[in-house]
Parts: structure tokens; C-alpha cells; sequence
């Protein structure tokens, strides 16, 4: 890995959408419910509002529990499915996979098997072929499919992969998991709501996303079927996620789906991204690796590059080798500092 | 459990010191650090700046981790003990046996054995018993002891209590751990200070509260012996406790730390509840259960009237059968909150 | 814990009923499948026998597996009960408190709860106190009660104690396991069947002792709830609990069902416990410490007579402090072995 | 799978070497060690030489422990390497990845993951590639490297290939575990000792095979390395895999190291492999799939032949769909077994 600074904050770079801060809308909303008492453990009225806010959002009655982090977020969504001999699929590319350490096997007791991508996207054959395999009692058993929108690479699929996916899935009776860490760029980027893209398409549970769409901390698990995931709350509280003060996350959630602000965070960001990859797709030193459809853009540089870069503006590799890096756009990233960093890049085209 | 209001917030009461809401001094300094990018997972400058104030408020060089509720705090604490045949000795009455839900079991792997407790204060033959039983593999191996100061039910280890124990457990080769959720109304209450208090005695971590002492969210695991816990950024990612903008819970120690600004919070908890201990001891019908030496009371009053009064300010029973219950100050507790709840008290009185 | 000699096969003593060889029947049944191939796993025609042995031993249809050891049996039983925020409830000197180190909490992820016992059985008001705590998502669940029969400390329970434990146990909603790992020693002693024991009195599951009964190696978990433990095979295999070559187990059982030889090879360690117990009773320096209503004596001696009667004839020390020993007949215990170590207890009272 | 038949005992054929019976040598040890009382657990004189024979087997000081199946050994090895947030890497055909259910991930709380594998030998630049990507705390991390010999599919891997995975494991500092359930057939087939196959190439802990190279049941971990594994019997026994008759599994594995019957076993299997795969390698409807190297052939036969031929000789399918199956010969295959079963494939190709 990289070197990197680690002075005070600095300025708005491409490294993640979680190095940005707290929408002030959002900011504004913990400060406005931190007065007198309230009840604990998610007993409140805050609480309540901000889980009748997201019925609202998906169109229909859903079931929302708040964690503190996207790992968790999940694994805990995934225990709705779990059997002690079960195993959880999903792409290779997954932050499930790649990015939460041993939390899945560890909380969940199952394996997780990695599945071979496209463009980040799950191959369909390669979710028919491990599921073809039957072995009774001495292999493990499939219980749930997780999907990533958008993926890992900033691609999305699109509403008709996902009915495929989620057909294969549903004909070998796993349930049907969505890991939306970064959902608002999806629906903006494909203009379709979440009723349509996940509701109707059959998918149980959806991690949202909290902290990358602009909150301090938080996540939502969203459970789409009805009755899943009754035990949750005993669940959270075993896993270690049950927040004491819960009004304060609660409230987040409140700001950020009003005005379906984590929409509108989501397509700000996209936007951003694609000034980005259309001023650098063509400097000849800057190879695009994936489709750029919602918030990141993906190139391969000469792995000289790298470390200036990186110490004008930080960001992480994806493979250093091969001079693989990211660029991610968030909710306050501004054309400016787009122009900034391209301008940089053409200089040392130019001195290339 | 008694039925409770949902109502948004309600007035303070005396339910716990997790009613409460933010100190401002701590939600000032979350808006401060809100600008600009950071560097996400704690490589941030706010982090590295909250954890030499841990240093400075220990008065020697310790290890400070920071995660998102008091269960994490303390079994990730305990985790620096962990052997898979371990077991961890606790008091009967501790938060980790009565209150953590299968959390420490489930994530340490490990027995928790409860010991009988006086005043909720750890028996000191009761340890000896236990630590005297050798079983060769077939039982499991004590490897650690938790205290809780302040206990569960408000009282206070003298510095000779905490002496005896901890030498009892170090002579048996167990790790110590304090769990300090509301440290500094002990340290306000014994006026000793935390190096004298846990360096000096040989506590090896300390699960150091946020939450109850005043900040959004957020606890502090603080390895006070050399060395111990290297590898715990790779727990803490595992047991799903490693916060994105760790900036935002950084800051917040930062705040709690200055000028001993949790000891003051203590100090203002304590004395409401010594204000609330005087003006009840001697109602006829109030009987005090413990001996009130930090930030709660707990009495016992006629099981009848548990809900009238519960209605009127909410709080938590211990034992409805009993009519044992708690009352707890927190930092925002108020001498006009302790009058009118006291008043109320004695209008019951005169009706009974 | 006492030292102890490693010689080669020693003379029968009175250590533990797993100390003694293979009964002959047992034996020559494992010799008599020994020819051609058969089914591993278990699905074989040897199994099926064996398994159809069990339900006309319990009298009804019984869903019987088989395990490789006791830890096994108990742990895999309680399977059945799993929540992941649950516990299970166990006398505090039960087999599975104090001889199975983690493996409870391990396997099974649930707290284990040790209950106060009289005379090796759970006292009735602790199961009832702890069945009233209720803590919502913060306190564990209790889920089961388990049972030994006959207790670790050689004493039986009545019918009427098992029905008052299983009655209190059901209103809970608890599932209810018996330990069984020496059930023919309370058959024998009580003059009561299985069915009128086990199943007429409700229990859901069954450790059913294959090794203390005279086995070389395997228990069996026997289902007595009709439904209940479907996926048994799958947590026997992710248990590490399936034996490839399964008829070498599932003959044993054949055997030791056979003619009820399981009950007569309890009879005759009981007899010879009773044989000892007189014996021994009227000895000034013997103190009987538990009434024998089974296969083991536990009696006090004085301290320093340890060692030497441990190196005539090896025994376990209960509490070597106290002096407090036990002494267990096997199925080949024979009147001449009691003989022999009673005169040399007489010996060490005439020294005394 | 396929259908099966469940009747008795039946003749010898090619399913797998757990459907053989016990070596009449190794029964006859059973027998003999089935007089008077044992230490349990272990710790008794038989067990003592069972494991000084392991010692003289690898032709140095090494520490063997027994425990009951084959998924344990692996299991258990790989405990001395375990950490919360590790990884075990295994050939994606490996018994641990596709045959041990959940075991691997629930007892030792570690991911597993899966390498591309040729000819069922682990591919050496997919363990670099997997080696090579550093991810902080956010991925596991690889803590050991398990390979096994003969492989899954009946190849060998050659002194120079385990060296070159080996040396790639230990530069990473990876632990490396052997899974020998048929090591006999690998040392027979090399012609070289396991001093030299094992010790010397640097391998730390190997599962040597019991069940499947004679035994009635057990399998045994063999720590090469000094001082690794101290902790082992704690592990075994909170792991459910300590057996009280310690005796009567340790008596087996000495009859199996004398005078080396381990490898004269596997010696013969894979004569009589070699003589099937002769005799059926020209036959135009039966491809063979992978190199023939110890006691399996693996061979495409048209689909359709599956059932019928099943129902003559029981045999496990690998790919129904591609019409692949594995033949397996084992300690007591016979030259007549063979003769037979080609004669039925010769009869269904004359009829094709």
C-alpha cells in the first residue's frame, strides 16, 4: 500500500466518498434533536419517523434497522438467511468479499464464495454453475446471494441483469441481498426508483447507505420481505450494533431521505465523475478500465505516476503493479477540484 | 418490563445517563472538524490528536482505540486475553453478563463466568474459589477479570478493593479489565485520579465510556500495559467496529478530554444524585438499596407505584416484583429536575 | 490435580466407568461387520438397525444419530434450541458447566448458565428465578434446560423432580435435554423404562451414553419430539461428528441395545457402588458425601490419605483441599475389586 | 446424486476407501488392548507408544495427537496458525473446500479460500497473486497454506513442486499443513519417505490419514515443527475431539505404523488402480480425466452408463452432467474386483 499523508484535513481529493464530511443538512438535523431526553436503544420518536421515512422511500411497508458501519450493515442483513451450513455468494469484487475482513464467517458462521465477475458484475453462469452443485451433507449449503449497486468498479447493472440474477437465485430458494453502500448514485444514474429496481425485482434486504451518502455514521438495513428479519433487533444487539443514543442516527436518516437528498448527494457525485473521466479519457498516459456509470472512475497510469499523484491529491490503488487506481467522486466534490486534478494529470502527460 | 412512553423527547428525567443527549462542548467540536476531506479510518490528524490526549489524561503513554458502544468497548478489550478455552470472570451483576446479550460469547469464543458480588462489588473469595479449581482440559481457563467502577448499582471499589482483586487475578496470570462506561463519576467521587487509579494498580485496559459521559457516540478501548492489543485495529475491523469518518468520534474525545471536561460531567451527575439521595432517604416509603456513591439511586418503593411514576418520568425498574428500581443523573441532570421528580415522591407519600 | 501413574492397563479401580475396556458382546459385533464394503456416512444397513433398535427401546418412533463422543452428544442435542442470542440452562455441576471447556459456547454460540443444585439437582426456585429476568434485547434467552440422569455426583432424579423441572421448563417455552451418558444406571436403580422416564415426562432429546455403558467409542443424540433436530446430519458434519466408517459405531449400539444390555451393565456397576457404599459407610474416617442411588460413592477422606490410595488404585479427587473423592464402578467392576480396596481403606484406618 | 442402494454389507468395489472394513491387524490390536482399565484421555501407556511410533515413522521428534475423523485432523492442524482475522489457503478441489461443510470457517473463525488448481495440484502463481495483495486490516490476511497428497483427483505433487509452493508459503510466512488421509499411497508412489516428502521440504503439520488406510476410525495431527501446537489438547477438547477410550483408537495406529502397513496399504491400492486404469485406458466410450498416480481413476464415461453401472458397483459421480466419475480402490481392492468391473464396462461398450 501506498504512503500516504496523514495531516489535519485536507483538501477534497478522489480518494473516497467516505473522506468527506457531513452534509450540512444532515449536520443540521443531530443538532436540531439534542435537546432534552429521549429513549434509548431506538425507543424513540426520531427513530420511529426516520423508519416511516423510508416505507415512504421504497413505496411500500419496509422494515429499516440502523447499524453503525457498512460491514455490518452486511452481515447482519445477511443472518435473515443464515444456516450453520450455509454459504453466502457473491462477486469477487465485493466489499463483502475483499473490504470486511473475517466479520462475515466470524458473525454469520458460514463461508462466503466468491463468484466470478464482469465489469464487476456477477457473471450469471458462474451463479448456475455453483449452484448446480449438490453434495448433501458434506459441502456447504447456498442460502443467499448478495448483490453490489453499483458494484465495486462503478458499474451498474442494469434492471434486466438483475431480474436474471435474482431468478437464478430465487429458483435455488436463496434469498436475495443488495449491498447499497452508495445506492443514491444508482437510482440517479438509471433514473429508476428503488421500488422498481428492488422492490419489484424481488429482492429481500438492502444495505443502505449512510455514511458515504453523507451522514457522520450509520446505516440502514432495509428489509424489503415481509415478516424477514422479525428477530433483527437481537440480532443487532449480540453483533454489537445497537446504538445507545439512537435518535442521533435516526436523525441522519431523517435529513437524508427528505427531499431524497441522498439522491440528488448520489447524482452530484456521478456528475462529478463523469467530468472527470470525459476530461481525462483521452490523455494518452490515462487508460479508462471500466465503464464509468456512477460515481468512480477507474484507469490504469504509468505506476510512476502514483506517488506524486497521490501526494498532490490522495487516493488509493487498486493494484499498484500494474498502476490500477481509483478516483471516487462524493457528495461535495465540486468541479473545481476536478479541473484541479486534471490539470495536474496534464502536466505530467506533458512532461511524460 | 413496565410499558414506557414513545413520545419525542421528553423532559430529562432520571431513566439513564443514555437519555441524555450531547454536551455541547462535544457537538461544537463534530461541526468544527467538519470541513474538507480526512482520511477515512482513523489516519486522520483529529484521531492521532484524541489519542495523545488519552496519554495525557493517563499520565503516562497508553494504546487508545476508539468504537462505536460500550459492548464492543469491552469485549474487544477482552480479546488481548483471548484463548479459545478461556474464560473471563465477571460480577453477577456486570453490564457484560446482564446486558451484552451474547455478545462476548459469541465474539471472544470464550466462557463468561458471573462471581458473587456484595454492593455489586466482586467478592474477593468468591474470585479465589473460582481461580482455585485447576481441571487440566477439560474445564475452561479463567484468563481474565473485568470490574465495573462505578459498579452497576453506583457504588465504588475503594483504591484497596481494586488492590486486592487485581492482585488476586495477577497471582493467578490473568489480564484486567475495567469497565469505566461512566469512569469519571468515579474519579470525581474517590478524587483519584485515573493514573492512580488504574496505572498504578496494574489494570491492564480500560473500556472508557463516551456515550453516558457525554458525546453522540463513541467508546474508548485504552490499553494501559505496553504492548497489549497490537494486533486490535485487525479486531476491531472484524468485530465490525471500525468507524469510516472516525474524525467525527475523534473529535469528540478531543472535546471530552479537555480540561476534564468527562470528570466534570461526573461530578455534576454525582451530585445530583446525592442531591436526590438526601431529599428521599428519609420518605417513608422509599427504602435505598445501595449505598449512593456515584450517579445513581436505587431504592425500593411500592411495587404500585411503579407506573404512575414511570409515567410521570420514566424510568427503569430492576426488579418489578421487588420494586426495586434505579433512578440515574446524567451530565445534564438538573437540582430543579431532582425537586419536581421529589415532589411528585412526596405527593405519593402523602397518598399512600 | 493429583499426580498420577501412566503405566501400561492397570488393574480395574474405581477412577471412572471410561477407564474400563469394551464389553465382549460389543466387541464381537464390531468383529462381525468387519467384512466387504458398506455405505459410509451412515447409509448403511448396519446404521439403520441400530437406529431402528432406539425406537423400540424408547417404545415409540425416535429419530436416533450417533456422535463420537459425550461433549458431542450434549452440545449437538442443544443444537436443536439454537438462537443465536439464546442460553441454556445446566445444573452448576453439570458435565457441560465443568468438563466441556468451550465447547458449548463454541459450537453453539449461546451463553451456558449454571443453576444452584442440591445433591447434583437443579433446585427448582433458581430455574424459576432465572426464568423470570426478563431483559429484552439486551439480557441472553434462555432456550433450554438440560438435565443429568443420573446426576455428575451419582444421585437420581424422581419422577416427580424431573416432571416439576420439565413442567416449570415448558411454560417458558424452554426445550428440555436429558445427559444420559450413564442412563442405564438410573433405569436400573429407579426400575422405571425410558418412556415412562424420558418420553411420557416430555423431553425433546436424549444424550444417550455409547462409552461409560460399554462401548469402545460413540453416543448417540436421540430425538425424542417427533420433527424436531431435522437438520441433525448437517450439524453433525460441520461439527466434525460423522464418522465415514459408520457401521463400526452403529454395531456397537446394535449390541448394546440388545437384551437391554445396556441397562444390565449399569445394574451391575450400581451393585457394585451399593457393595462399596456399605462397605464403606460405617468407616470413622469415610464420610459419605452424596446419598448413592447410582454407579459412584463419593465420600471425604482425610486429605493426606490421597496419595497413596491414588497410587494403589487410581481415583479423581473432587476437592483435594476437602478431601472430597469419588469413587465409580464400570460394567466390569467386579465384588472381589471392592474387596481388595476396601481392606486397604481398612488398612489406612487402622494406621490412622 | 445419484441414486444408491442401502443394503447390507455389500462385495467389494470402487466408491471410496471409507467403504472398506478395518485391516485384520489393526482389529486384532483393538482386541488385544481390550483387557483391564486404562488412564482416559490419553494418558495411557498404549497411547504413549502410538506416539513414539509416530516419531520414528518421520524419523525425528514430532508430536502426534489423535482425534476422530478426517475433517478434524485438518481442522485441528490449522489451529496453530489461526488468527481472528486470518486465512487458509487451499487447491480449489481440497477435502477442506469442498467436503467439510462449515467446519473450517466455525471452528477456527477464518476465511477459506480457494486456488486454481491443474490436475488438482494448486497452481503456484495463483498463491503468489492471492499473496500479493496487502490490504491493511480491511482483507485477511493468509496465515497458512494446506496441501494434499495424493490430491483429490489421484495426483501426486513431486518433490519439486511442494518445494516451490512451500518455499513461496514460508517467504509470506505462511504455516504449511499437509491432508495425508492416503499418505501411504503418495510414499508408495514416490518411493520417497515422509522424512523426506515432509520434514525436510519444511512442512509443519500434517494429517495422516487413519480411517481411510485401514483403520476402524481416527486420524492423527502430526506437528513436525517443534514447539508448534503446544496448546493442542485444549484445542481437541473444546473441539469435541477428545476420546475417553484414548486406548482403543491409539492401539490402531501403532498396528498401522508397524512394519509399515500404512504404506504397504497404499502400496496396494494403487497396484490395483494402476492394473483398472490399464485395463480400461483403451476402451473407445471411457476417457481417463486425470494422470493416474496412486489408488483413483477418474474417468468421462457416457452419462447414460451412470445408473446402471452404479446399481452393479457403487461408485460416487463427480460431474453427473458430464457423465464424470472416480473409482477408487482401497486397502482391500482385490485383482478379481477389478477383473470384474472391467468385465461389466467391456459388456456396456459392447452394447453402446
Amino acid at each position: 500500500m501506498a504512503s500516504h499523508p496523514t495531516e489535519d484535513l485536507f483538501p477534497r481529493g478522489f480518494a473516497s466518498d467516505n473522506f468527506a464530511g457531513v452534509h450540512p443538512q444532515v449536520m443540521a438535523r443531530i443538532a436540531a434533536v439534542n435537546h432534552g431526553h429521549a429513549m434509548a436503544y431506538g425507543d424513540d420518536a426520531v427513530t420511529a419517523r426516520a423508519q416511516a421515512a423510508f416505507s415512504r422511500t421504497f413505496g411500500c411497508q419496509v422494515n429499516a434497522h440502523f447499524v453503525f458501519n457498512g460491514t455490518a450493515a452486511n452481515v447482519l442483513s445477511l443472518m435473515a438467511f443464515q444456516k450453520p451450513y450455509g454459504a453466502v455468494l457473491c462477486s469477487d469484487l465485493a466489499h463483502l468479499w475483499n473490504d470486511e475482513s473475517t466479520a462475515p464467517e466470524r458473525a454469520l458462521g458460514m463461508r462466503i464464495i466468491p463468484l466470478r465477475s464482469m465489469d464487476g458484475k456477477i457473471d450469471p453462469a458462474a451463479l448456475e454453475e455453483v449452484l448446480g452443485r449438490g453434495h448433501g451433507v458434506h459441502g456447504v449449503h447456498p442460502v443467499a446471494l448478495t448483490l453490489t449497486q453499483p458494484t465495486e468498479v462503478g458499474t451498474l447493472y442494469s434492471l434486466e441483469e438483475l431480474r436474471r440474477l435474482i431468478a437464478i437465485a430465487k429458483l435455488h430458494g436463496l434469498g436475495v441481498h443488495v449491498d447499497g453502500a452508495r445506492l443514491g448514485c444508482a437510482v440517479a444514474a438509471l433514473g429508476i426508483g428503488v421500488h422498481e429496481m428492488l422492490v419489484a425485482t424481488g429482492v429481500d434486504v438492502v444495505s443502505f447507505g449512510g455514511t458515504k451518502q453523507g451522514m457522520l455514521c450509520g446505516e440502514a438495513v432495509v428489509f424489503l420481505t415481509p415478516g424477514l428479519g422479525e428477530d433483527f433487533p437481537y440480532w443487532q444487539k449480540h453483533n454489537m450494533q445497537l446504538a445507545s443514543k439512537m435518535r442521533f442516527i435516526s436523525a441522519q436518516f431523517e435529513a437524508l431521505l427528505e427531499n431524497d437528498l441522498w439522491i440528488e448527494n448520489g447524482r452530484r457525485a456521478n456528475a462529478m465523475a463523469a467530468h472527470l473521466h470525459h476530461s481525462v479519457r483521452n490523455l494518452p498516459f490515462v487508460k479508462v478500465a471500466f465503464p464509468v456509470q456512477a460515481n468512480s472512475v477507474f484507469v490504469r497510469i504509468p505506476p510512476t505516476w502514483l506517488e506524486p499523484l497521490q501526494r498532490e491529491t490522495f487516493f488509493w490503488p487498486w493494484d499498484e503493479r500494474e498502476g490500477l487506481v481509483r478516483w471516487m467522486c462524493a457528495w461535495d466534490s465540486a468541479p473545481e477540484d476536478v479541473d484541479r486534478f486534471v490539470g495536474t494529470l496534464q502536466n505530467m502527460e506533458k512532461r511524460a
